[in-house]
C-alpha cells in the first residue's frame, strides 16, 4: 500500500502556513462567538443524503458498516440546516462554525481538495436585517483576518431562477453553461432558437458585471419582469452601503438552494472567491421543513492565507 | 437516501459543548505554540498505507478516483511521522497539532467515532529530556484545559515486548488477550503450558497496577531479565517526579510502534484515558527511515469536556 505520498489534492501544512491558517481561523471564530453567534460543530462524516439528492461525483464517498452511503462533508451549511430542521433548536438563532470541507477537484488544476472554512448562518430573522448583518460581519472578519484589498461582488439568485423557470431542463443546462462561459455568440444563438421576454437581457448578460451603478442602470433598461426588477432594486440598496461592491448578474448560484442575494469576495491575487454566501430560504425544504429565512457565508481560510501570506512575518523556523 | 439522521457514531455539538470543546482545543493549541512547538496540519484523508500495514476494519475507508485505498485518519502521529520521514524537515523538532480523528466503535457502546484531539510530537531529542518535557506539558495542558483531579498511569512498552519476543504469533495473541482482561486463571494456565523465565511475573501481572512504589517493588522481585529491570527503573525515575503517578505494568501498547515509556491520564469520571502517549522510536521504520527518538501525546478534547462539563458556566443559550 502507498504510504509515503499524499493522496491527490491533499497537502501538508507546516510552520508559517499551518500557524497562520490556524490563527486566522481562530481569530474569526472568536470574533463570531463574541458577536453573539452560537458555535456549532457538526460531524465531518454524514449520510450522503444530507448533501446530495443525486450522487455528486466531486464528493468523497464511503460506505458505513451497514452499507449506507456516507460522504466526507463538502459543506457545513447543509449539516446546520439538517440540525435546524430535525431538532428543537429555537428560532431565530445564529450559528458560527469552523472546520474542514472536502471536494474532488480536477487533479491537473492543482487545487486543494481539503479546505478550512469559517462561517455563519443567520436563521429565522428578517431577511434584510440578516443580509446587512452578514455583510457587516464578513467585512469585519476579512479585516480581522488581515485582508486589506478586496471587492464584494453582488448578485441575486432570483434573476436567473425567474428566467430559467420558462425553459425545460435541457434548455436550462445549456443556458447555464453559456452564461457560465460568458458566451455572447452562444447566447445570441440561444435566444434566436428559444425566444422569450428575456432575449435582450440574456444577450447582454455576459457584459452585465462591474461597477454596481452602471451595471444596474443598464440591466434595468433590458427587463420589464417585476421579479427581476425587484431583485435589481435589492442589489442596488445593498451596494449603496458597501464601499467595495461590484455586481455580476451572470453569477450562477453554487447551490440550488439559494433564493435571494448572493455575494462573493475577490481580490486580485487569489483566482477564486475567498468568501461566499447569500440567502437560501429553500435550504430546509430538503429536510422536509418549511421555508425559513436563512442567510450565511463561508470564509475559505486557506484562500485568505494565499491572499495575505506575504504580509505575515513569521519567525518560527522554516517557511 | 437518508438525510435526516446522523451516521452511526456521529454527533452534533451545539451551544455549551461546541463552544467549550473549541475553547479547550484553542487554549491547549495556543499554549503549545507559545511553548515553542511548530504547528502542523496534515490532511484528514490519506492513503491507507500511512496508517495500516494490514486492513484495519475500525478505520473509515474509501477509494480515490484512481482506485487507491484512502482512510479518514484514525490518528495524527503517523501522518507526522510520514512528513518527517519523507521531507527535509530539520531534526530535532517539535510539532503540535489539533484536529479530528475517526474510528469505528461498536455501535452498542454509544462511543463517538469522531473525536477532537490536540497533541505534540517531540522528535530527535534526547529521549529522557523529551519524556520529561512531554509529561510536563501534559500536566500544564490538563490544568489549562480545566482538569483538576487526575492520575497519570505509567508503563513501558519494552516490558511486554521482551516477554512476547519468546513466543510465537499465536501465543502472543492469546497472552495479550489474557493480559488485557487481567485473567489470573488464564495466565496461570498459559504459563503451565508455555513455561518461561517470566512465569512468576506473568501470573502476578493482573495485580501489578496501582501506587507506583508498591507495584515496582513487587515487580522487581518477580523478574531477573535485565531489559525488564531497566524498564522498571525508568518508570521509577519518572514516577518520583510526578505527584499523580500510578503504574499499570499490564498496559498493552495501543500501537506496535511504541518502544519505551507509555503514559495515560485518567480520572474517576470518564471511563477511558483522556490523554495518552509515550515513546515510539520505531514509528519511522514504517516509512523506511531509521529509528529516531520520538515522544508524543494526544489529548482527547471531547473526553476532557466530559470530565469538566459540570464546572463550566455557560450563558450562551441552550445547553
Amino acid at each position: 500500500m502507498k504510504n509515503k505520498q499524499l493522496a491527490p489534492g491533499m497537502h501538508d501544512k507546516l510552520f508559517k502556513r499551518a500557524q497562520s491558517v490556524y490563527q486566522i481561523e481562530m481569530r474569526v471564530s472568536n470574533f463570531l462567538m463574541a458577536s453573539g453567534f452560537n458555535r456549532i460543530d457538526t460531524p465531518m462524516i454524514e449520510y450522503a443524503g444530507v448533501f446530495e439528492d443525486e450522487l455528486d461525483n466531486h464528493n468523497y464517498h464511503l460506505f458505513d458498516k451497514h452499507g449506507d452511503l456516507l460522504v466526507v462533508r463538502p459543506d457545513v451549511t447543509q449539516s446546520i440546516a439538517r440540525v435546524v430542521a430535525t431538532t428543537k433548536v429555537n428560532l431565530p438563532t445564529k450559528f458560527s462554525y469552523s472546520g474542514k470541507v472536502f471536494r474532488h477537484h480536477d487533479e491537473l488544476k492543482g487545487l486543494q481538495n481539503e479546505r478550512m472554512q469559517a462561517g455563519i448562518e443567520i436563521i429565522g430573522f428578517d431577511a434584510a436585517v440578516a443580509i446587512a448583518e452578514a455583510l457587516d460581519l464578513a467585512k469585519s472578519s476579512l479585516t480581522l483576518a488581515g485582508v486589506k484589498a478586496y471587492r464584494i461582488e453582488l448578485s441575486h439568485a432570483g434573476i436567473l431562477q425567474t428566467i430559467f423557470a420558462g425553459f425545460d431542463v435541457g434548455q436550462v443546462a445549456l443556458l447555464a453553461n453559456l452564461i457560465k462561459h460568458k458566451s455572447i455568440t452562444g447566447l445570441t444563438e440561444f435566444v434566436k432558437q428559444n425566444p422569450s421576454e428575456f432575449d435582450a437581457f440574456l444577450i447582454h448578460l455576459p457584459r452585465l458585471f462591474g461597477a454596481a451603478e452602471n451595471v444596474l442602470a443598464e440591466a434595468e433598461k433590458l427587463v420589464t419582469n417585476p421579479d427581476i426588477l425587484a431583485a435589481l432594486v435589492e442589489i442596488e440598496t445593498l451596494s449603496r452601503d458597501l464601499s467595495h461592491a461590484t455586481v455580476d448578474l451572470g453569477m450562477l448560484a453554487k447551490k440550488d438552494y439559494y433564493t435571494g442575494v448572493m455575494f462573493r469576495v475577490f481580490s486580485d491575487k487569489v483566482p477564486y472567491a475567498f468568501l461566499s454566501g447569500g440567502r437560501y430560504d429553500k435550504l430546509f425544504e430538503r429536510f422536509d421543513a418549511g421555508a425559513v429565512s436563512a442567510v450565511g457565508w463561508a470564509l475559505d481560510v486557506d484562500a485568505v492565507y494565499e491572499e495575505i501570506r506575504q504580509d505575515i512575518v513569521f519567525d518560527g523556523g522554516d517557511t
